[in-house]
Parts: structure tokens; C-alpha cells; sequence
């Protein structure tokens, strides 16, 4: 499995992936999940959860069309198109797979991907790519994505992440969403990807890689989760006497 | 969905449900998970989560059982027959529906239960059976199960719930876990029902339902939140300049 988060503020982007993939529980390996388009005009970056050969070649796909005389992620005229363009990158793969007959071997074939980003003179904005191509677009209301194993660090997104919240608050707030994922399954693990892009940017405003071991992500989970047992002894017991 | 956690501890059982059911999004209702079985000698608890029909239909004969010359809930030997008898009713049921071809009809007739208990004489047991009547056992290495929409609330018990936790405090483990579910799962919902039992005990030590305005509960709930955030903003932000 995989985990990924991404988070549209008024500030800008917060983009986050793990590095863990599993084929059953022998086949572990670290996979990077966050891919870079960069240009001139415009830096877009696709995080991605679900099978990985899927995965890859969409990725793989996206990458050969660059340079060719059709749409491709560095010359169409919107993320709209991109998150289109993924979209029927992903369809073609797939249903390419489906004549083959290869899937009704009983693999899920299927793969989501986030895409976010921003073009210059246009606002950044933040998309979930669903298996079948289709996507919806993060907005004020719902600033912020999660694919792959997200419900153990959905919680702590769910309080604290507003559209107006502080990136610096926001990318600690994830890394509390990951940490809690991390301890409680074992298909999502260290290295873990994140990437920033300011608003009004078209480049990283910070890339980093969170190797086992980081300084500030042992401080921040060892904080957390000392501070956590504290906040829980200080909380009353129930006012029962038995 | 539905969500139910049971705690086996040195001191004892604690048993807790929630109450909500849903067939899509249009038909929620409030259903008791929690089925006591008291008989003079022993205390047997079951938790359910699953095809509704399913679970009330093998609890319906559980308790036809009841009185009878075969083996039922209040005559067998031990916690291990009883558990082995509620995955052998569960089974028969399910493979007449399946001889009817009703399990074809694309609906998930399956089902898990939790079963809690102790009878005069032995030690208080703890089983999760699943839908194929099969079942494993809480230990000291791994004191709690949980069936239904596990994952939001996993975190928290990962890090609190040991064997020797004291009672109370694993009662206000099992409730922040609760918090957490309710918070960012829509299936799950009050009232949510708990049940103890006391180590050498035949009765339940505590039985009590939580309704929504409950003063405990909204306690909890406001301390947790707030000190969550109090927490969140105590830990320092990533050391970047960007």
C-alpha cells in the first residue's frame, strides 16, 4: 500500500508521499511516489497510490509525450487538461490491459493518482484522479486529498487543516497524519517525500526527503506522541464508582 | 458500518459498540451491536459488525437455542466452545442463504463478531470469529480487537492499550477512539453502549449506554480536541527558511 496527502492552501501547495510498496508481505521495496514536471511556465507533480506496474507506466506514458506534437503536461493550457490528460493516460493504459485479457487474472490493475500544481498566471490548484480517469478538484471547503491507506491519519487532518491555515502548520500537521499511519500499518514506511509550491510559484519553494532518522521528524514524533499520552492522563475517568 | 472495540485486560473485559447502521447512504438506523447473554455461571458478550440480517438473524438463534438439549451459550464448557458455536451458527446460516443463491445477488451477506465473557471458574476470554466461523484469541502481546470501521481509531489504542492498563483508563482509551471514528466517518454514530467486566466476575461490573449530550462523553470529546490542538501548536514548526 502507499499513503500520499496533498493540501491546497491559500498559500500555496503541500504535497506528500511515502516510499513503501508491497506485493503481498515478502515483496517490500521503497518506490518513490512523487513525480516532478518542471517547466518554464508551470511545475506540476503527480503523487500516485495502487499498483505499481499501473503506476509506472502512466508516469513512464507522460513523460514520452513531452516534446511531441500532442498535449502533453508541459504544454497544455491548464491543470484542468493536465488532470484530464492523466486521466485518459491512465484509461488507455488500462483498457489497453483489459483486451489482453490480463485482468481478469484477479491483480487489481487500478491506481489513483493526486495531481497539484500551478501555471504561471493562473492559480495553483490540486486534483484526485480516480481509476477510471475522471477527478474532482480540491476547493475552500475541502483543501486537502489523501489516496492510499488514509483513514489511520485522517483525524488529525480533519481538525486541524483549514484552507487558511499556515503551510508551515499545515506541512506539521501532515507529518503528524503520516507518523500516525506509519505505527499502525506496515504497508506505508519511511523515506517520505514532501514538496512545497508557494502561490503565484512555479517552482519548489522547498523539496525534501525525510530519510529514518531526520532530526526534526524524530523530535516532532516523539513530541507528539509524548505529548499525546500526557494529554491523555490529564483527561478525567469516568465518574463511575464499581 | 458500524464500529466496536473489546479490550481484554489483566483487571478484565471492556466491551463497546456503537449503534448506527446504514444500507447506502439513505437508510440509516439505530441498531444495539452489543448482545449480553447472563446466565447463572457466566457472562458472555457479543459484539457484532456487518450484513445487519446477518448478525440479528445469528443472534435470533443463539438465543433460540437457549433451553435446548444441544449445546447453546449457557451450557457449554468454556469460552472456546462458545465461540467455536457462535462461528458454527454464523456458518450454517450463511450456507443455507448460499444454497438459495441469495449470495449471488452482489450483496455482502457476511459478517464478524466479537465474543467477550467469563464462566465461574475460568479465566475471562476475548475472540473475534470471522465470517468463515473461524476465530482467533486476544493475548498479552495483543490485548484488543476491533471489527467494523477500525482504522481512524487504531492510533490511539496502538500507543495506550496494554495488557496491565488500568481499566479505567482503557475505558477512556476505547472512548477517544470513538471520538476519532465519529469525527471523520460518517456510518459511525452514538449511542454507543459499553460493558465491564471485572476479572473473576460472572455479571457485568458496568453497563452504560452513552447518549449523544452524554456530560461525560462531551467532557472528553472538548478536552481532547482542545488539548489536541494545544498539542499540535506546542511542536515546533520545520526548521526552513523559504
Amino acid at each position: 500500500m502507499t499513503y500520499c496527502v496533498a493540501v491546497k492552501l491559500k498559500q500555496g501547495l503541500v504535497m506528500a508521499s511515502d516510499s513503501r510498496t508491497n506485493a503481498g508481505i515478502d515483496h517490500l521495496a521503497t518506490f518513490r511516489k512523487m513525480s516532478v514536471f518542471q517547466a518554464e511556465d508551470r511545475i506540476l507533480v503527480l503523487l500516485s497510490a495502487g499498483n505499481l506496474a499501473t503506476t509506472q507506466s502512466v508516469v513512464s506514458l507522460l513523460q514520452q509525450q513531452i516534446g511531441s506534437q500532442d498535449d502533453h503536461l508541459e504544454n497544455v493550457h491548464s491543470l484542468y487538461d493536465a488532470a484530464s490528460l492523466v486521466g485518459s493516460t491512465l484509461r488507455t493504459y488500462l483498457s489497453r490491459h483489459a483486451e489482453r485479457n490480463e485482468l481478469d487474472s484477479g491483480v487489481d490493475y487500478s491506481c489513483t493518482f493526486i495531481l497539484g500544481g500551478s501555471i504561471k498566471g493562473h492559480e495553483h490548484r490540486l486534483f484526485t484522479i480516480y481509476p477510471q480517469g475522471n477527478f474532482i478538484e480540491a476547493s475552500e471547503d475541502t483543501p486537502y486529498f489523501q489516496i492510499g491507506e488514509s483513514k489511520y491519519g485522517k483525524p488529525i487532518l480533519d481538525r486541524v487543516i483549514r484552507y487558511d491555515t499556515n503551510m508551515m502548520q499545515a506541512v506539521k500537521c501532515v507529518l503528524v497524519s503520516f507518523d500516525s499511519t506509519i505505527r499502525s500499518n506496515l504497508s506505508v514506511g519511511l523515506p517520505l517525500d514532501i514538496l512545497l509550491i508557494h502561490e503565484q510559484e512555479i517552482k519548489p519553494s522547498l523539496q525534501h526527503r525525510f530519510l529514518d532518522g531526520d532530526p526534526y521528524l524524530v523530535s516532532l514524533r516523539e513530541s507528539w506522541s509524548q505529548g499525546l499520552k500526557t494529554l491523555f492522563q490529564s483527561i478525567p475517568e469516568p465518574p463511575w464508582t464499581i
